[in-house]
């Protein structure tokens, strides 16, 4: 059987994920359910996109990932199932899948309409409970992506900005996220830039200067705000067991200028 | 193999959660185990009934529920096991199940007594691990009830207050829960009152008027509290995307008065 | 199949723990995954100590407990693999299974050197994924533990003091921990101070008297700061559904001195 992750913005202390959980459980009793986070800020859509699109690619294939930051719930904002890399990803279609259908050409994705597979009765408030929880179940089951709904070419995009170039060696990029450490991830990735680590380079967090690019957080000397390439392959700003968000006064969404010399 | 559900107040951050987990597997190790929550304020009884209260019944039949907020443990309150509905429930009869046992009258209770299923040395201040999991553990590996203890009749009832009519069509009624978004949930609950879905109403929540009953969130102006059916049938007084709690300064407890117009 | 838990400090917002779960059962995919708590205040390897070792003995023989809580990742410190009581404890050598190893003279612990048996590509910040879940993994599904690496003696110790003799009958110890409910959990323990369980004793927490010592918290006056032995043994100092934290302004490190009269 196989798992089914949940992405929320519901927290920890209310009912909601566990009736999610149980309904799921009701109709795929063998399945697996593994919590990505129930954190995320309440409607924060992009913290959604960017925290799922770290954690999905490390689980097995056929893992059904099921994502709940639905601000609209309710509204006429469809119900959607993407099929990536191997993956099902079943929410609301508002950008919480828009970073991995980016980057990702061959992901198909499903307008859900087929109300067989929702709860009989429907709430207008809790789509997580009545649609996306029968539906990852019912995929777990078995049932074909086809039977769900048909496909679609315009889904919602993610605005999670990517960096823009302003001269010949330098580029103006932001602060996508804050770990719980401290750590502010910037929406510079390896992928994008191979020659961060092989360059030099330098850079403004904020309105400060990091200068050293260091390979693991020990060799960062104390206290000094440094830059690193992180496991998932962004630039990120680091101080070495303390915070860079406090340490810079920078959070989510503060410019970060990058120059390679 | 059976799913057992755990809500406590014991919080995530220390052992005693993932004690009581090791204990049940130790004796089911099939067992599937949920977290309803453990974020139930320390000592709130009556959080804890209405959490589980909302969650319990998703579940497929059978599910073993413990619920171990308890102020009493060690005194002489008793620990008791409540089959309702096909499901159990198990903690100390300090009012936890009372919500559940009020609505089914056909619920059967029974004063755990049986220590042969109990741990061998039982601590004076954590029984949730050397009561609760060993027997609900035993439980799930298809102990009967009946070897538990005797029936008994006089279980706690839960405080949550029911609204009283002050006049032909107005009522007293108070917020039960204020959920991570800041929704005001009060005690007007559709079984109770029909009328709610199909007539017009006015709300004073707090001190502040509350007169547009929406259908869903999307529907709801910006900024301005509004009423809704809530997932679980409960009147609920939101903002779209921000708190009717800040908005209104109320939190659990706070009086709202309802008319139906 | 045996159950993997998790101890860290990464929180439950970010993606880390669902990326470390994704590895672990794209290896083994019939494992079961429990967490001990992901809340262990950053880089504090003496919480995670005292955490996991009051939880890893209730789960059954057989279980892999993976800790990270690892300032120094991608430094020299060394991984390691630790048998002992039938379990095994996968993490880094900063101490973090020092409580366990001081306690079980037959421990053995290994230099996990067998790097065909963590990830193909290792990030120099992140082994719970490269590192740690992988190989936890690999040992549920049978590898013996030789094949990871060869036995070593100078395991790094936990600096969790030990009280102090200070007088025919005081002894000056420490608050360890306090837990959710702010009871302090000192250092003074059943199995060292058996008497601690028959004898009156006088206390000093902080810089207050406790002179009482009670069977249950129900048998505490209340608001009254007390002593009670815990379920793991250790002497707490409690208030009856109060903090004993805020009653008596300690914190983890606080001086405590007992006498035994």
């Amino acid at each position: 059987m196989p798992i089914i992750t949940l992405t929320t913005d519901f927290g920890t202390r209310d009912h909601f994920v566990a009736v999610m959980k149980g309904v799921i459980l009701g109709i795929a009793p063998k399945v697996s359910i593994v919590d990505i986070t129930h954190e995320i800020e309440p409607f924060a859509v992009g913290e959604a996109a960017f925290t799922l699109g770290e954690a999905w690619q490390w689980f097995p294939k056929k893992t059904i990932h099921v994502c709940v930051v639905d601000p609209g719930v309710g509204s006429m904002r469809r119900p959607i199932l993407v099929e990536a890399g191997g993956h099902y990803l079943v929410g609301p279609d508002n950008g919480s899948f828009g970073l991995i259908c980016a980057r990702d050409r061959k992901a198909r994705v499903r307008h859900l309409t087929s109300v067989r597979y929702f709860a009989q009765e429907r709430s207008q408030t809790f789509h997580g409970r009545d649609v996306f929880a029968p539906v990852a179940a019912q995929l777990a089951l078995g049932v074909r992506p086809a039977s769900l709904g048909a496909v679609i070419a315009d889904v919602s995009r993610t605005t999670l900005e990517a960096p823009v170039r302003t001269s010949t060696r330098t580029w103006a990029g932001a602060v996508l996220k804050v770990d719980r450490f401290g750590n502010l991830i910037t929406n510079f990735h390896l992928s994008e830039f191979p020659d961060l680590a092989r360059c030099q380079i330098a850079m403004i967090a904020g309105i400060q200067p990091v200068d050293y690019l260091v390979r693991c957080y020990a060799d960062a000397p104390p206290g000094e705000a440094v830059a690193i390439i992180g496991s998932s392959g962004y630039l990120e700003v680091i101080v070495n067991q303390g915070s860079a968000a406090k340490r810079l006064g920078c959070g989510v969404g503060a410019p970060v200028e990058l120059s390679i010399l």
